[in-house]
């Protein structure tokens, strides 16, 4: 299993690698635990500060160590793990060690306590902006503060959920509707 | 340009084509006026009810439409009609009627003033349930209320937006990786 050379990349172009859409892994680490959970329900909110929404379910392990350490890394798997990724979503942290049980690597992030996962195509450092909506819809706030980027490939074969165990595969990337664009909305 | 036939779908199960992470369409009605824009920023927040949370850019004409009707249809897009969804996206509604311009069909929704786009493969009707974070971050948690998804194909061709002018159109639709997960996970 590949673990990717990565550069520094522009927290305020995360939505790259996160509005497409893509399942993601959120690494977290409090009072000397760290724990992976698995994660859909997602959306930018903001470019700059770099913005994202998501809903973390309160039965999952991994809710209250983000409430509580306010942090966590949003990391972008690819297709090659995906049986992984499956995995950590239907385990529970505190009774697995996720790192050790899939085999993934964790690596020091820069900004944050929490983990990055090396096996990930990008891995962003996010802090708890606004926590308003935890409590009535389990959906928290984040501000990326540091973004590390897989020098290559270009573009990620991400894996987005459908429900009822079955994924979409990303596709084809084109530029081809670029010229529709005005230059102000590029 | 083709319509598809559609059925009834149920609410609780919209995730199966908004999850995957498209751009969507978001068509309103106010005042006798409609419009339509392009939204990529949108996240599944619940189950049931059914909730979508998304940003609508306040310096969109949309906004306040939406904001002041409480209402909208999220409308899913093929890359069949790729060229259209950046035409809209790239143009003020108020100032073109978007319906006209771009050769799209509106008809009537059930729940909704707001019409439905009778060329996307999805149409979801939607109220606004919860608009406190409307002034903070444009961000807007919609209901919805009913839901009309084409009886074929299965999955869409759905484009993803990754910035810069270039689309991700969704590819392979896979369940190998379903037996990996627990019976209640899916």
């Amino acid at each position: 299993m590949r673990s990717y050379d990565k550069r520094d990349f522009p927290v305020g172009e995360v939505r790259r690698f996160l509005e497409p859409g893509p399942v993601v892994l959120v690494s977290s680490a409090y009072e000397g635990e760290t724990d992976i959970m698995t994660m859909g329900w997602h959306t930018m909110m903001e470019f700059h500060p770099s913005l994202v929404g998501c809903v973390i379910s309160s039965a999952n392990h991994s809710f209250e160590m983000i409430r509580r350490s306010k942090e966590c890394v949003i990391n972008v798997p690819t297709v090659a793990i995906a049986a992984k990724v499956v995995g950590i979503g239907n385990t529970t942290g505190g009774v697995v060690d996720k790192f050790a049980t899939f085999g993934l690597t964790a690596t020091p992030a820069i900004k944050v306590k929490a983990p990055l996962i090396a096996e990930c195509y990008a891995n962003f450092e996010c802090r708890l902006a606004d926590a308003g909506l935890v409590r009535k819809y389990n959906f928290f706030i984040f501000e990326v503060l540091k973004a590390h980027v897989a020098v290559s490939p270009k573009y990620p074969r991400t894996i987005h959920y459908r429900g009822d165990g079955v994924f979409m595969i990303s596709g084809e990337n084109t530029a081809k509707y670029r010229r529709l664009f005005r230059a102000a909305m590029l």
